[in-house]
C-alpha cells in the first residue's frame, strides 16, 4: 500500500527517490519476541517503573528515552531560504535534522511542526510537551517572533531551549572566525566586522562575537547600518544598534561600513557589489552565508579577500550548522544540563576552531562536518562548560 | 556518561534493567555517509521536497514520515491501574505502547505526554501538533474528560483520532465475546449481558455490544444499574442508560443484575462476590479485565462459568488492546483514513474472532497476541471497513 522508489510522483528525481516514505523511524531498543517480554516492557512489569518515576521524579532519567530525544519544533514560517511555506512544507527539513541530530550526536529527534504562528500558542504548546523530552530544537520560526519565544521558553522549562537558527549558525560562524583571525594575524579586540543581515542569524552572530571580544561590530538592514540616530529601529533592532554600531558611532551604508573593514559577515540573503567588498582592508575576511546564493560569490570574493567562507558544500570552508548542534546537544544531556549558556556556546566555537590545528590555512578554517572528532569535541566542550556554569545535574 | 545495565538506581531488578535508556530510538532510513548524501536529505536538496509539498500539501504523503506516524498522547491522569500519576511517569507506558506499535503494525509511535490536565489545554495542543502526524492515539487519560476530548479532536482533525482505553479494550471484548457466544450457542439479540465500570472502558465496551447486536444490557457503576431512574448520573452515564438499562427497565444493585445473566463484563477494577456469579445462568461468560486483579480471579469464575476471559497473560484469554491498536491504524493508514469509524472497529473485531477458527474452545476465545496473522487480518478488515465506509483516501 505504500509508494515504492518507484512509483510516486516525483519518481526518478534523486533527491524524491531518496525521500518516500521519509527520513525517520522510531524503532524499540529492546526485545520484544514473547509474552515474557511483553510483560516487562508493557504491563504488568511497566507499572513498577512508572511507579518509581511517580515517587521520584529524577528517575526519568533512568528509566525513560526522555533524557535523549530533543523536540526539533517549527512554525514553518522562515524554512531555509523558501519562507513561510508553513507546518507541513517544514516536515522534510525537521526529519532531515533529526537525521543530522542521531548520525553527529547520537541524540534522538523528533519532528514537531507546529498548527499555529501565534506566539502566545507556541510557548504554550512548547511549555506542555516539555515533560516528553529532554531538550527543545528550535527551527526555522521567524523573527522578531523567534527571540521572544526562545527567551521566554528560557525562562520557563528546566531543559535546554536552542534555537538552532540563531545559535548553530553564530557557534560555528565564530569558530571559523576565530581561526581567519588566526590565520590573518588578528586579534579579537583590534579587528572590524561587518554583518549584513538583522534577522535570527545576524542578532545570535553579532552577540557571539561581543561575547567573544569584537568591539567594533556594526550590522546592517536593507537601510543601512543599525544605528540609534536612525528612528525607524525595531525593539531587537534598538538593542542591537546599542550594542553595536552607537559604541563606535558608526552610521550610513553597508558599502560604507565596508570600506577599510577587516571582515564581513552576511545573513541577509541579499548581494553585495564587487565594488563595495573591493574596498575592505588587506587580507579582507568574507563569510558570504547566504543559501544557496551567497551575498558575495566565492570566486568574486577570493579576489578581493584572503579567507572566504559560505554557507555551500561545494566550496572550501563551509560554515554549517551540523558541526554545532549535535554536539552541542550531546554535551548537554550528557550532563543533564537544564540550559545551553553563552559560556557552553562559546565553548563549543572554540573546541570547533581548535580540531583545525595544524592544518589551518585559507581554504580549511573549520573542519568537515563528516570529521568524526567533531561530535564528540564539541560534546566534551560543551558538557566541561555546563559543569564550570553550574547548569551541569552531574 | 549514560547509564549501563550495571549502573542504575534499581539494578538487579530485570523489568528495571530492560528500561535502562528507556525503550524506544529514532532512527534514520536514508544513507548519510558523504556530502552528497547530506545535501540531498538536508540542504539544499530537501528545499525541492518542501516546495513540492508546499505547493501540493498530499505530496506529505508520499515524501515525509508523517502518514505512518501515531502520536501517542496522554496527560497521565489514569494510567494502567495507577490512576493519576502525571505525565513524567506516565512516559514508560506510552514508550511499550509505541514499541508495540512498531512491532505488530509496523507505525511509528511517538510518546508526547502532556503537562497539563485541562480538557481546552489538551484539545488545542494536539489540533497544533497535528501536522506532524498520520494519526492520534489518546491513552490513559481519565473519564469523563476523555469522551469530550476524543469527540471534539475527531470533529477537528481529518486524520484517525483514536482513544485506545476505550476503544481497543471494546474492540477485543467484542471479539472474545464473539467467539464466546458461538461457543456456548448464543445469538447476539437474545444474550443478556452486565457491565460493571462506567469508566472510558465501560462506555466503549457498552456502545460497541450495541452496535454488534446485543440489546439486553445494563452497566453497573458503584451504585449498581445505571438507569434514569437514579437521580445521580453525570450526563456521560445518564446517555449511557438511556442506551441499555432504560430501554429493559431494569434497576438494582451488581448482583441482583448478575441474577439469570448470560455474560458477565468487568471493568471496574472492583469486587465481584462469588455467590453473585454463582447466580448466573448456565454455560455463562465472565471477562473480568480488572488488571492485574480481576474482578472475578479466573479460577473462581470457572467454578460457575464455561467462557472466562481476564486481561492477565498467566491465564488463558487474554483480552489485550495489542490485539487491537496496531493493526487498526496499520489499515487506517495503509489507506489514508481520514477517521476510525464504528464500521472498522466492527470490522476489526470480527477479524479477530475469525483468525481462532476451529481452533475455537474454552481456553481460546481470541488469539495471542503473538500469533503473527493478527497484525495483518486486523489491519485488512479495517482498511477494506473504511473503503466501504467512504473514509478512505486511496
Amino acid at each position: 500500500m505504500t509508494d515504492t522508489p518507484s512509483s510516486h510522483p516525483f519518481a526518478g528525481d534523486p533527491v524524491f527517490d531518496l525521500h518516500v516514505g521519509g527520513k525517520l523511524e522510531t524503532v524499540s531498543t529492546v526485545p520484544l519476541t514473547g509474552a515474557e517480554e511483553l510483560s516487562m516492557a508493557y504491563t504488568p512489569g511497566v507499572a513498577l517503573v512508572c511507579e518509581a518515576i511517580a515517587a521520584d521524579p529524577s528517575m526519568t532519567q533512568h528509566y525513560t528515552w526522555v533524557p535523549n530525544t530533543v523536540a526539533i519544533v517549527s512554525d514553518g514560517t522562515a524554512v531555509l531560504g523558501l519562507g513561510d511555506i508553513g507546518p507541513a512544507a517544514a516536515m522534510p527539513v525537521m526529519e532531515g535534522k533529526a537525521v543530522l541530530f542521531k548520525q553527529f550526536g547520537g541524540v534522538d529527534g523528533v519532528p514537531i511542526c507546529l498548527d499555529t504562528t501565534d506566539v502566545e500558542e507556541i510557548i504554550a504548546t512548547v511549555e506542555r510537551l516539555a515533560p516528553s523530552f529532554g531538550g527543545i530544537n528550535l527551527e526555522d520560526i521567524s523573527a522578531p517572533r523567534c527571540f521572544e519565544i526562545e527567551d521566554r521558553l528560557k525562562a520557563s522549562l528546566d531543559i535546554p531551549v536552542f534555537h538552532d537558527d540563531q545559535h548553530g549558525t553564530a557557534v560555528v560562524a565564530l569558530a571559523a572566525l576565530t581561526n581567519a583571525l588566526r590565520l590573518t594575524h588578528r586579534t579579537f579586540a583590534t579587528t572590524r566586522v561587518v554583518i549584513s543581515g538583522a534577522g535570527a542569524a545576524g542578532v545570535a552572530v553579532a552577540k557571539i562575537l561581543i561575547e567573544a571580544g569584537i568591539t567594533d561590530l556594526v550590522v546592517t538592514d536593507r537601510k543601512g547600518v543599525l544605528s540609534s540616530q536612525r528612528g525607524d529601529l525595531t525593539p531587537v533592532k534598538k538593542a542591537l544598534a546599542e550594542m553595536t554600531a552607537d559604541r563606535t558611532g558608526r552610521t550610513g551604508t553597508l558599502a560604507e561600513a565596508l570600506v577599510g573593514a577587516d571582515a564581513y559577515i552576511g545573513v541577509s540573503g541579499g548581494t553585495v557589489p564587487e565594488e563595495d567588498v573591493a574596498a575592505m582592508a588587506s587580507d579582507a575576511i568574507i563569510f558570504g552565508l547566504a543559501n544557496p546564493t551567497p551575498e558575495v560569490h566565492p570566486e568574486v570574493a577570493r579576489r578581493h579577500a584572503r579567507v572566504v567562507a559560505t554557507g555551500r558544500s561545494d566550496f572550501p570552508n563551509q560554515i554549517n550548522n551540523v558541526l554545532a548542534f549535535p554536539g552541542i546537544f550531546r554535551g548537554a544531556f550528557d550532563v543533564r544540563a537544564t540550559a545551553i549558556t553563552e559560556g557552553m556556546k562559546l565553548a563549543a566555537a572554540q573546541a570547533l576552531a581548535e580540531l583545525v590545528g595544524d592544518d589551518l590555512s585559507e581554504d580549511r578554517i573549520i573542519p568537515s562536518p563528516f570529521d568524526p572528532r567533531v561530535g564528540p569535541a564539541v560534546a566534551q566542550a560543551v558538557a566541561q562548560a555546563a559543569r564550570d556554569e553550574g547548569v551541569a545535574r552531574r
